[in-house]
């Protein structure tokens, strides 16, 4: 069985690893948070005997060697940043199901045909450089001119971040998506409220939702507030009304599809001048392809009908898309079995977030195991599963492991 | 009849103090910009006879003494400070024009019965501290304590702007409501396009309209994207909502009233994370005191019922309040017959914005003249009136000088 004392441990240092300021875990990719983060890992993966490696854009692996040099790898983790104000399960809980689960083939003395290696990636939240970054580096989906082109929001780009975080700022070694690889595994905390409301303790992901992200600039004209609404060109109520006819476009989706608005500014930004132009974010996600098909419509048609209501200009910007992606049938059917062996109950369900395995999935077999969320809260100082939760997660990640490797294709 | 090299000159010198970065002019109280406009207009106050006073806030005087020391002055004057990005007419052309009168009444060695004295202001556009801050200071509405209380976004505190500025940081001097002023005078670019449209020279102010500022926030509870509308408590959507909503219901005021939404920010403002906060302000204008009572009626009603539907909770502060304000029936008549004598055309019109004359209407009998804005943009870059136009209302200021020294009650 998983050690709960030592999973509350990883978590609890984790969680003080964190940017000052703020309520809850702040750990954006390369700042001295994630590099203590970090280093707390690698001595963690040295302490249970794995051979450790920081890859070029700082994920880390730790390796439990197999037998057979030849065999496919299993590799489970998920990632160690965190957005702003969040918790400390987020990303960080699957981080530590795949380290305990190391320390307990090293304790059982485990021989695995093939290695199993322990990763704990970067990037994975978009709140420092685009979202899923680690994964896309380790598949070749990012590349060398990435590096320069990739800034956050103080303009800073990623090659300099790296080089600031001790890196080399060279991607010599991190693209693996022509290794062979028997499964990804990812064990995460639900980012809603299913398991709690259904009772139970695992979900077994089938579908992971799709997400595309927007930046929607609407532009009209500055002037004095005095200035009657039918002269106007008023970005600000334009973007208003936009929002909320997409708020209500979306309604009707309910559990196929999500629309969230989680920036929005005004310029020149005055109370007392009318703005001129107004930006907000669209994160839109669904699990079937035609739910953005059908978004992308209303999406141009509201930003029509607005423009001219309100004679401003609205253009967007598509700053990325994942499109569904299923999980392996195989590896799935594996997850459950162990689930079921093990006297937990769960629930085949889809996950409406996006994960890293979403992008390990375009080359290599990927499952997905979540743990309950209290009050289905995430991102936010507010996010708990139970310890107890973790260690379940762990257990059926370490039966998972032992049994994927022994059947072998 | 004014100079208009001179003021041109006076208006394009001004312009170009402007703190660096973004287009035109932005020239907020206290700053390296102000101080260097201030002492631009110290020069030319001087090289024309007055005598300069810098107040303890920062207000420039500058006296052209009268004959006899008892009777009441006549003060002419506007706004130094801009908003961000603003253009270099609004407050800087009446300020312009009451330099420009002082020089034609030292060129012409006019014997006025009572001083003249040419006002410029800090404070009055709310880009930094409170709006009108300037006048208020010297009506005594604000006081001592505010020099502490009333701070910037960066959390500076007034009396610790004015020393770094180069004042004392004390009130002494400053307030000047009981002293006996015959008018206060002030030229101003309109805000809007009435005078543009009716293809008039000049507006005399009947009503200066009355201006409401509140902070509106929405609190709800973050969570991850992936969570269903009908589980939200989106701050995001709420707000939205409401602007809209408010939108809708100040449509039918029209010329009577106007509504204004220039700041909007959402927290913790994450692509992917719903908004647990949204803040925004409103900027609300009439010159009948029942409309803000209307309004105060629908925006509580709308707040409750947002509410309900968003299961949020909005609250409001009020952040700051002027009241409608009749001119002085006297002065404008003065100002319309002096208008009528030199042969231009105008209009009698209401003021939808806030000016120092509303403030000053406190104690003492004002008068407003309004120069037509092109295309009614004011607060921008494009702001633009004909130079031509600034000395049409220099010319009217002078006349309405004599006139109103020489027929004292």
């Amino acid at each position: 069985m998983a050690d709960v004392k030592r999973i509350q441990k990883d978590l609890e240092t984790l969680r003080d690893f964190s940017e000052p300021g703020g309520e809850g875990t702040t750990r954006f990719s390369y700042t001295p948070a994630f590099r203590a983060a970090a280093d707390y890992l690698k001595a963690e993966m040295a302490a249970c005997g794995l051979a450790v490696r920081e890859d070029g854009v700082g994920n880390l692996w730790g390796l439990y060697p197999g037998g057979e040099p030849e065999a496919a790898h299993i590799i489970s983790g998920s990632h160690l940043d965190t957005v702003r104000c969040s918790g400390y399960f987020d990303g960080q809980a699957g981080v530590v199901c795949a380290l305990e689960a190391a320390r307990m083939l090293r304790e059982r003395q485990v021989r695995l045909r093939g290695g199993y290696e322990v990763l704990a990636t970067a990037m994975e939240e978009g709140a420092r450089f685009k979202n899923l970054g680690g994964s896309k580096f380790v598949m070749g989906v990012r590349t060398e001119e990435d590096l320069d082109t990739l800034k956050d929001d103080d303009g800073i780009p990623l090659r300099r971040a790296l080089r600031e975080y001790g890196l080399t700022g060279t991607l010599e070694g991190v693209c693996r998506r022509e290794d062979p690889v028997r499964a990804f595994l990812e064990v995460h905390m639900e980012q809603g409220s299913r398991l709690e409301r259904a009772g139970k303790e695992l979900g077994v992901v089938q579908t992971i939702f799709g997400c595309r992200w927007f930046l929607i600039t609407v532009e009209g004209t500055t002037a004095h507030p005095s200035v009657p609404l039918e002269e106007r060109r008023d970005a600000a109520f334009a973007a208003a009304r936009l929002v909320t006819r997409l708020e209500e476009a979306a309604a009707p989706y309910r559990r196929r599809a999500a629309l969230t608005v989680g920036r929005m500014s005004l310029y020149p930004g005055q109370i007392n001048a009318i703005a001129s132009r107004a930006e907000f974010s669209l994160d839109f996600r669904s699990g079937e392809e035609s739910c953005f098909e059908e978004l992308d419509a209303v999406l141009e048609r509201e930003m029509r009908r607005v423009e001219e209501e309100y004679r401003v200009t609205v253009r967007r910007e598509l700053y990325t898309y994942t499109p569904p992606t299923r999980c392996s049938p195989e590896v799935s059917a594996a997850l459950a079995g162990c689930a079921e062996r093990l006297g937990c109950s769960f629930l085949p369900m889809d996950s409406g977030a996006g994960h890293d395995a979403m992008v390990f999935a375009r080359h290599w077999p990927v499952g997905m195991l979540f743990l309950p969320s209290r009050g289905g809260l995430t991102h936010c100082p507010g996010e708990w599963t139970d310890y107890a939760n973790v260690a379940r997660g762990a257990d059926v990640l370490y039966e998972a492991i032992l049994q994927l490797d022994a059947q072998r294709p």
